[in-house]
Formats: structure tokens, C-alpha cells, sequence
């Protein structure tokens, strides 16, 4: 692969352009304006880059002009649609032959590939991503960073890059693997916010406080991180053991959480749509295996 | 309060009686075996008490000469219909009279309040509670235990039940109140479990197995208990910032999943309805507020 204009492999390139200034845009450009990179920013409602032009960044006055400016462009927008909308404008799409692209947008898998077609087909450089952690965390050590797409411009981007902290990995070479990780662990993420704002809905109702409820809960959080390792382990070997916690037993414990917030009148459909694939996976003979045959069932097409 | 026949407040009953043998009926008795407790052991099914009779235990022909053997009985079974079935029958219920229940079964908190009053009127000491943690923790000091009901009741039965291990919390006189936050914490778990099966499904689909996964759905179970007490206090404090990550930006990133399931014809139930929350508040005029005033509007009637 060739390098870009203003980058040897290895070296961080002089500097970076940001687009799209939502929180995460504006704490990406933050970050390396702290790090001392030359970053030029642009969002298409404009205002939103003057905090960031007092610091030492630059504003570019349109999208193509932001991309020419830079060797590397980093775009952290909504979704594809927003991405697609500004990136394939027919300025923009030539401002970016030869240079390189780091989507860290949010969307599906199969939007990175197409993505990844379209930056193939006009000599585009591209890679893509995700950022896991709030922006408070960017340019922190706290910053978890996902990456996929060629190794070797990976390798090329990874100084830059990691004026952005923490942990950057990079998932391999099919460019929407990053997004593919970050679809389900957005999945893991807000299902469980979901169920802790239900259950501190669940609490109040019983007259127990947020902040009484906190201290338990954080226990059942503690829990999960090696329950999540456990029954990974125990799926990918195929052993869905029910030993000591059966399906059965977890569906009946559901039903009760279902029957006393509809007892106050709080919607389960949440709940209710859990217990539901859980009733399913036992109906289908797997009532004595663990809660992990639900990821099994789930699967079959 | 009178103290129970063969016990004096302060001291360890001599003896005690487990009525329901599942999984964490036979761990409660083996604890309490384990501790030199005198333990008298019944099962609707006969012959789940072989193991622990053969440690000590004893084995009762009826759950009258059970309950009648011991000052304190200790039930857990499936759910309180179970439970009424057992304790409800005319000879069980005069054996209790004057003795201590502690009912563990996990059910919800009216059940817990009507187990209550029907305990009030046939002179039987009551305690609720529940067990949060699984089997293999009984006995050890990973278990924790919540209790509820009089205080110097609990106080009489905290030595015995201390055989059980770990952390044991009296949450108040009201005799619901081990169950309401049994009940939530459930909804929490069981909410994230799903969670956490679903992404596993979705990501197989996108060529990540679960052992790929795991480690990175870690890094989100770490950030759940610091995120679980912030968002509590948000939420009584009645701040519900969205700053830096507003509702809009999580019904964006929710869709996303539902999106990418659907396209591996994954169920997408539990998503859809987590997202059918958040859009709700979007359009109620949150959109510009963070996630914690999801669990605001679930209470409004």
C-alpha cells in the first residue's frame, strides 16, 4: 500500500481533520488538539467548532475543504446516513483519493462494508471504528477504541490515533468487524441500562429509592463480568449447563418481576419480550439446560 | 416478642428445619449441616434428601413433623403458590404457631405481605427474604442474603442463618421489602442476561464467537456499577443529564442493533421494546436528557 501524502508508515502524520461535532466529534478534535496535531474540524451546523477554534483548531468553511486539508480524516457523525450525505458529495469524494478515512460513526456491520466498497472503488484509505467508552474518557486512558480494515494502514494511523488514549485494538482485516463488536456490546450495554432504569422504576413503586436500590444493584453488576466469561465459555463448548440455576427456574422468576410492576401499573415489555424467549427455549425441550441455550436458540434461522 | 420455644435471643436455635429441596433448598441445609446445626430436612418429591441425610441431616416424613422439629423453619421453593400449598395446610400451619418462619422462596413483594398477615393471624414469627446470589455461595462469604420483617425477630435468627455465610442485610419491618428489592435486582439481571445472550447471537452472526466477544462485554459489565450508582443519584436528585450522551444519540445506537439483528433474522423483541421506551420519553420532550429519565417516565401513571 502506498502511504498518504503526508505520512510515513510509522510516523504520525502532521495532521488531522474532524468531522462532525457532536460530544464525541468535539472530544475526539479535543483530544488532538491537546496532543499537539495540526486538526482541522468542520460540522455541517455551524458554531459548534469555536470552542475548539480557541484552543488551536482550525475551521474549515466546507466538508471537502476540511478533508483537503489533512492526510487523515476522522468522522464521527450519527449514523451512515449523516456520513454518507457529507462524504459523498462528489468534492468531497475526490478531496479524499489517496488520503485515509477513520470512521468511528456508529451503525450496522453491513453499512462499514458498504462503506468500505465505495472508499475501495475511489482510492480511498479506509478505516473503520468504534469508540466504547463515553466522551469524557477520550483522550484518556480510559478510552476503548475498535478498529478494522487493512493491518498495514492501521499500523500507518496508530500514533495519530492514539492521541485519542487508552486502548486502541484492532479486530482484523474485514472492515465491519469493528462495527460487528460494537453492535453487541451496544446490544449487552443499553438492554441493561434499559432493565436498571425498569428496575429502579420497580423500586420507587415499592417505596425503595434510588439510592437504596444503587448498592445491590452494583453488586448484581460486579457479578456479571465473570458470568459473561462463564457463559461464553460454556456456549462456545456447547455445554448450556442448567446445573444448580435451570431455565425453568429463571422463568419463573421473570414472571415475577413481570406481575409485580404490572401490579403498579410500570409497562414490561421488556420483561415481558425476555421471558418470552426464555418460555420459547424451554417450550423447545431446553427447560433443565442453563439461561445460555437462549443464545443458541436464538441463532437458528 | 416471646422468643421461640428452644430459643433465646441472641443465641443460635439449636435446630433448624428446610422445607423445599431444589437446587438452593439443598444448599441452604447443607450450610447449615456443614455449620453443627441440628437440621431437619422435607421435600414434597421424596428422595432429594438422600445426599443430605447422609450428612447428617434429617430426614421428616411430612412437612408437619418437619416444621414441628425445629424452632425455625427455613423455606425455599419454586414461588409462594408452592409455598401456601406446603405451609397453608391445616397441620403445618398449627405446627408453626409460636415458631419462626423464614420463607428465602423468591416471589412478589404482595405475595411476601399477604404471606405476612396470614402468618399475623396464626401466631407464626415471620421473616422474608431472599437470596441474591447463586448456589455455590451458600455457606461461603460470597453469599448475600436480604432479609425483612420485625427487627427483633431478625435479630433472634441472625446466628443461625449466619451458617448460610456472607453478607446478610435486614432491610426494615416491612415484611415486602426483601422481596421488592429481590424483584428489581432480578429485573436488572435477568434484563442483562438477555441482554448479553442476544449479543452473543448477533455477534456469531457476524462471524465473532463468544469467546471473541467476552472480553470486550467484560469491559462493559466493569463499567455497569460506577454507571448504576451515578445514575441513581441522578434520577433521585432529579437531574437526568444528557450531557454528552443524549437520549436521542441511545435511540440512534438501539435502532442500530434492532437493524443488524433483524438483518440475521435474529428476534429482536427485547431491543425493540427497549427501544420503543426510550423513543416514548424521546417524545414526550426528553430527547435532550440522558437515559435516567427512562426510569422517570416508566413511573408516571
Amino acid at each position: 500500500m502506498s502511504s498518504s501524502p503526508e505520512s510515513t508508515p510509522g510516523r504520525s502524520p502532521a495532521a488531522v481533520t474532524v468531522i462532525g461535532l457532536g460530544p464525541m466529534g468535539r472530544a475526539l478534535a479535543g483530544a488532538f488538539v491537546d496532543a499537539g496535531v495540526r486538526t482541522t474540524v468542520w460540522n455541517r451546523t455551524p458554531g459548534r467548532d469555536r470552542e475548539l477554534v480557541e484552543r488551536g483548531a482550525i475551521g474549515a468553511a466546507s466538508a471537502a475543504e476540511a478533508v483537503a486539508a489533512s492526510p487523515l480524516t476522522v468522522v464521527s457523525l450519527v449514523n451512515y446516513d449523516a456520513t454518507d450525505a457529507v462524504l459523498r458529495q462528489d468534492a468531497v469524494t475526490a478531496a479524499l483519493k489517496g488520503r485515509t478515512l477513520v470512521n468511528l460513526t456508529a451503525d450496522t456491520p453491513d453499512r462499514a462494508r458498504d462503506t468500505g466498497r465505495w472508499a475501495g472503488e475511489h482510492g480511498i484509505r479506509y478505516l473503520d471504528g468504534a469508540v466504547m467508552t463515553p466522551t469524557p474518557t477520550i483522550g484518556t486512558p480510559h478510552a476503548v477504541l475498535l478498529l478494522s480494515g487493512d493491518e498495514e494502514l492501521y499500523g500507518e494511523n496508530r500514533d495519530v490515533l492514539g492521541a485519542l488514549g487508552g486502548t486502541h485494538t484492532h479486530l482484523g482485516e474485514d472492515i465491519g468487524r469493528a462495527a460487528a463488536y460494537d453492535i453487541a456490546l451496544l446490544d449487552v450495554f443499553w438492554t441493561s441500562m434499559t432493565g436498571y432504569m425498569h428496575a429502579l422504576a420497580l423500586a420507587r413503586a415499592e417505596g425503595v429509592s434510588p439510592r437504596e436500590l444503587a448498592p445491590f444493584a452494583q453488586g448484581i453488576g460486579a457479578i456479571l463480568p465473570a458470568l459473561f466469561q462463564e457463559t461464553a465459555e460454556d456456549i462456545e463448548d456447547g455445554g448450556y449447563s442448567g446445573e444448580g440455576n435451570p431455565l425453568t427456574s429463571a422463568v419463573s422468576t421473570m414472571a415475577h418481576v413481570v406481575h409485580a410492576a404490572e401490579a403498579h401499573g410500570i409497562d414490561t415489555g421488556v420483561m415481558r419480550a425476555a421471558e418470552g424467549l426464555a418460555r420459547r427455549t424451554v417450550a423447545l425441550g431446553h427447560g433443565a439446560d442453563g439461561f445460555s441455550r437462549i443464545a443458541e436458540v436464538l441463532t437458528r434461522r
